[in-house]
């Protein structure tokens, strides 16, 4: 027999059991929020037609994709999960309820050149509400409720959201008479990275002094978040602006009165998210004392969900969890505790076949009781036994031998400490 | 904006949220039982190696597969979870466990053509026991433990196990002296479908009239497990024979210790599943009234799991749910309670923004103590709000006027009584 070395496809995250556990105890945190807060489950192909998935025109996206070898060619893996909603969305839509909260934690495929960090499978986590004709502003408070309970119940630092607001930024833009935004946006987007020096060196080229004075003012606040929005008020004037103004205060109380505490949210104008699909609030997110593990979860409010695929006005507002990236990167760090999410407590160990009807027999009142138990049905020496055991890291052996069985006892020992206990069936 | 039509690719299951949940709530059930009896989690690449995938040699399999069009067309889709996991052991075989118990419930892929009841993408839910050099017997009986006990949680009847052994069913062919035995195996398993005269008579192009009888005799018992068993004692004999009768004795014996009730198993010495794979016990699964769906979990005792990527010996027993399958299957017979799965109990319905922040201290104190609450945060009138809340399928909507506000009350509003009663905020 010809043998093939068993390996992977290269850029994908496959972990060991021990592992696997944590990070399903994650995925389990992710979900059962989603759920606790009222958002609904879909489930769509990993495959989908390429006239769906290029609705919006190829570009980028399309060098990244994975195409199937059929003899049409006209079907790829999906590379993200908002493509598939507003398919989703635009081919249901008769059969939904407005707004509609959705979530779905899938995997999605980017033929990504093979770099550390960067993954050709990878497990999003997105939640979306989305609106008939119009959706409340309040909704956008939201999604970073939702993304707050599920970083306090993972084992990481509070997480502190970045928010702003598309038309906020975009009409200061024009007060100051920029009508080609993207330049500067871009450089916006990469201040935290180059510096405040090289942003205002870099907007020189752009804009005048007064100008690139006034845009530093704007987007680099010290100020705390009621104070900061107070002191927008007066900062430019024009429509826009003060609709994305009134939309951000909005916004910023909702999230305090669902409770997310005021240190946890900072209001900065800087923050864009991308130049083209986000349309009022943004989003970002960082774990405190680890932000240069860059935003665990983005997202914002957008006007034309599925454009491409309906007549109906859809408008939306989302985040997303990066799920298999940020695993990866909490677990460089440290903050990923495998201990929480092992699975079996107690292993019983039968000393031969003899002992194991009775074996089972404790096993499966161990079962009724709720425990975590496993049994150990192989031949073989009572070290091998233990060294199963070991490894495994059960807390609790439960050693049973002729003499256990034929007193109706079991020998519980201790796997942390070594000490064993004799105790009866009937007191287990 | 040209309007692309918005569909899946054919043969795909996509389920409303309502179906959704029921399907999930499923998957559930299945992925906690599969917990409870310490099998570990996986989660391998939808994507592998075409060298992993066809080390075996294609066949059949490589007609029906998904090939990544990538230049090097050297990737495809997985169409099964048991060559993924074969991968699996032999890469990380220095870091597991054996008996490495697994589970893993994920999608595959199988380029069919399309028919009713077909799907291109599909849910296995699969669990196999990995012995390393060695698997003790006794490791047959748990994973129709399992099964049984998933089978109990879910809305059906009943299921019978039908449990054959292969080398009982090889040892009596050799026993009367037929060598070349694919053709009599192939018409044993489509003996239900055909009938027993139509077998008779296919049997007596293959044999003579006193073997076909014997056959006849050996596949078609009506006798009750122990007494079948302890029949098949003196049937035939030779070293493999005996050897797959004392191996399905002691499965028998374990199922039944282990807690399934003997009603439920029907010893079947017809049982084949498949001709090159299985090489001990077997089984198949049926839900009782509803045996015309087919079986719907299979599996068995296999010797070598991962012979073309390891040298290492693994023997292993498992069973397998296509889920997929079986959810439209129960869904067409009307065994799927979509009531069971609802998400919301309770719609907060504000009249208007004014009373959205105190609607949210109720969302926020029913969240709080656990209950399955949400909050309708759109403008318009209250008939529009409370068509949503039918829709939805609440059972109770909390409505909150002006006065409901300022004197800290709450109507609770019964949806299906239409009958009202006005709370107060802290007897909630």
């Amino acid at each position: 027999m010809k043998i093939v070395k068993p390996s992977t496809i290269a850029g994908v995250m496959e972990l060991l059991p021990e592992d696997q556990l944590a990070f399903d105890r994650m995925k389990n945190i992710i979900e059962e929020t989603f759920k606790k807060f009222q958002f609904l489950p879909i489930d769509t192909p990993v495959i989908e037609k390429n006239e769906i998935l290029f609705a919006k025109g190829g570009g980028e996206t399309e060098k990244q994709i994975y195409e199937i070898a059929s003899e049409t060619r006209d079907m790829s893996l999906r590379f993200d999960l908002t493509v598939p909603l507003a398919r989703y969305v635009a081919e249901h839509f008769a059969d939904l309820n407005f707004p509609f909260k959705r979530y779905h934690i899938a995997k999605v495929y980017r033929g990504e050149r093979n770099q550390k960090g960067r993954y050709r499978e990878f497990y999003q986590c997105d939640i979306d509400i989305i609106g008939h004709n119009s959706l409340a502003i309040a909704n956008d408070a939201i999604p970073p409720r939702v993304i707050y309970e599920i970083f306090n119940k993972l084992d990481t630092p509070d997480v502190t959201f970045k928010i702003n607001n598309r038309k906020l930024l975009n009409g200061f833009l024009n007060a100051l008479d920029i009508t080609d935004t993207t330049d500067v946006l871009r450089l916006i987007d990469k201040k935290d990275k180059i510096g405040m020096e090289n942003t205002k060196n870099e907007l020189l080229e752009l804009v005048d002094n007064q100008k690139a004075d006034k845009i530093l003012a704007f987007i680099a606040s010290d100020l705390k978040n009621e104070e900061l929005l107070a002191s927008l008020d007066d900062f430019v004037d024009n429509n826009l602006y003060r609709e994305g103004l009134c939309e951000l205060k909005t916004v910023y109380s909702y999230m305090i009165h669902l409770g997310i505490p005021d240190k946890n949210i900072k209001i900065d104008p800087s923050i864009t998210r991308g130049l083209d699909y986000y349309t009022g609030t943004v989003y970002e997110t960082f774990v405190n004392g680890y932000e240069n593990i860059g935003s665990v979860s983005s997202g914002g409010r957008y006007e034309k969900l599925a454009e491409n695929f309906s007549k109906q006005a859809l408008p939306g507002v989302g985040m997303s969890i990066g799920l298999t990236r940020l695993f990866y990167q909490l677990k460089e760090i440290g903050l990923v505790n495998t201990n929480e999410s092992r699975l079996t407590d107690i292993l019983i160990i039968p000393m031969s076949d003899e002992e194991n009807f009775y074996a089972i027999d404790i096993l499966n009142k161990l079962h009724e009781e709720g425990k975590r138990a496993d049994i150990y049905l192989e031949g073989g020496k009572l070290k091998k036994k233990f060294s199963y055991a070991d490894k495994v890291g059960v807390k609790y052996a439960y050693i049973i031998g002729q003499s256990e069985r034929e007193e109706g006892k079991v020998t519980i020992r201790n796997m942390q400490t070594g000490e064993q206990e004799l105790v009866d069936f009937a007191n287990l």
